[in-house]
C-alpha cells in the first residue's frame, strides 16, 4: 500500500532494538483516513473469502479492525488483556511482549469465538508473530477457522512471516520493513511473490 | 439514541455492584454499524464546535472515537496505559478503575496534545467520571481546550454527570442508565433538559 509506505518513510522513526515508532499515525495518534484506506485494502485482499468475523487484540489493532469490519459488514471482536473478575466463560492464552520483555495473559469470551466463525485476524504489526500465535491458539481452542490474517506493517527481519508461512496461514502485510539498521528505515510494499 | 437504548435493553446484562455488561456490542465484541451510528450522533451533537482532535482512552473508547474522527475528518489520539520504556516526552495522569478497584497510570505523548488542540473526548462509559477527570487533568497540563465530551452510555446513578456539570463541561451521553437495581436495566435516551 503505497500511501502507508510513504507515511512510514515520512513519519516513522527507527529506535534501538528493532523498534519502529509510528505513533503519530498508527498506534497512539491515529489518522482515520489512513485507517479507512487500510480497511479498503484488507477488503481487496480478503473480501472473496467467507469471513463472518474480524478478530483483533487491544489496543492498536482496534482502529484498522473496526474499519475493516464496517466495510465487510461483520462483527469485530478484540481479544482482551485478562481481567479475571469480569469475564466468565473464556478461552485464554498468553502473548510475549517484545517491547516489555514479558508474557501477558489475554482472553476472549467463548460466546464470541465459535466453530461457526470464519475469522480474519487484523493487527497493526507483524514482528515475531506473537499475537498471531495467540490467535492460532485461541482458534484451536474454540474450533474457529482462520481464513486470513492482515497486518498494517510487517518487520520481515523478525521472522513472524516465516512462521505464518510454515503454519499455512494466508496472510498479507500492507507495508514490509526489511531493515531498521543504522537508524534507517528500509520499507517497501508487500512482494508480489507472496500472492498465490 | 434510540437504537442504542434498544440494544442495551435487548443484550445488556446487569451484574453485581452496578456493573452493566454490554460486551456483545460495545466493549469486547463490536457492532461496526452501531459504532458508525454513534459517530454520526456525536457529529450531530458536537459538529458545530471548532474541534480539531478526538481524544479517547484505550481500549473500549477507540472504536467510537475513530468513527467520529473519520466523520469529522480530524486526527484521533488514544491515551495509553503507561509503559515507561517506549514514550519519552509525555503528560501522565492516573485513573481509578471501578472494575479493578485500583489506580492505573496513563499518558499521552506531549506532541499530540498541545495548546492548539480543541478536543472532543469520547469514551464508551461515563460512570463516576474517572476517565473524564483524567482528560481534564491532561488538558490542564498541556493547555489543550476541551470543547466537549461524548459518552455512549452514562450510568446516571454514579454521578459522573454531576461532576462534569460542576466543571462546566459540555457533555452528552447517547443512552442514560438510571438504575441497575434488582438485575433490571432502566435505560432511556438523554433527557432534553441537558441541551442548552
Amino acid at each position: 500500500m503505497e500511501s502507508l509506505v510513504k507515511r512510514i518513510q515520512a513519519e516513522g522513526r527507527s529506535l534501538k532494538g528493532g523498534v519502529l515508532k509510528v505513533d503519530s499515525f498508527i498506534n497512539h495518534q491515529l489518522d482515520p483516513n489512513l485507517m479507512m484506506e487500510v480497511g479498503k485494502e484488507f477488503v481487496r485482499l480478503f473480501g472473496h473469502l467467507p469471513i463472518n468475523k474480524i478478530v483483533t487484540i487491544e489496543a492498536s489493532g482496534i482502529a484498522p479492525a473496526i474499519m475493516t469490519g464496517y466495510l465487510m459488514q461483520v462483527r469485530t471482536v478484540f481479544i482482551k488483556k485478562k481481567q479475571p473478575n469480569t469475564l466468565e466463560n473464556v478461552y485464554a492464552s498468553s502473548v510475549h511482549s517484545f517491547t516489555r520483555e514479558q508474557d501477558y495473559e489475554v482472553c476472549i469470551n467463548a460466546n464470541f469465538l465459535t466453530p461457526d466463525d470464519h475469522i480474519l485476524f487484523i493487527d497493526d504489526f507483524l514482528a515475531y508473530g506473537n499475537t498471531a500465535r495467540c490467535m492460532i491458539d485461541l482458534a484451536h481452542q474454540s474450533g474457529a477457522i482462520i481464513e486470513g490474517m492482515g497486518f498494517c506493517i510487517e518487520k520481515t527481519f523478525q521472522k513472524g512471516g516465516e512462521y505464518l508461512t510454515e503454519q499455512g496461514i494466508n496472510f498479507h502485510s500492507l507495508a514490509c520493513v526489511t531493515s531498521l539498521e543504522h537508524e534507517h528505515i528500509s520499507v517497501c510494499e508487500e512482494p508480489k511473490s507472496r500472492f498465490k
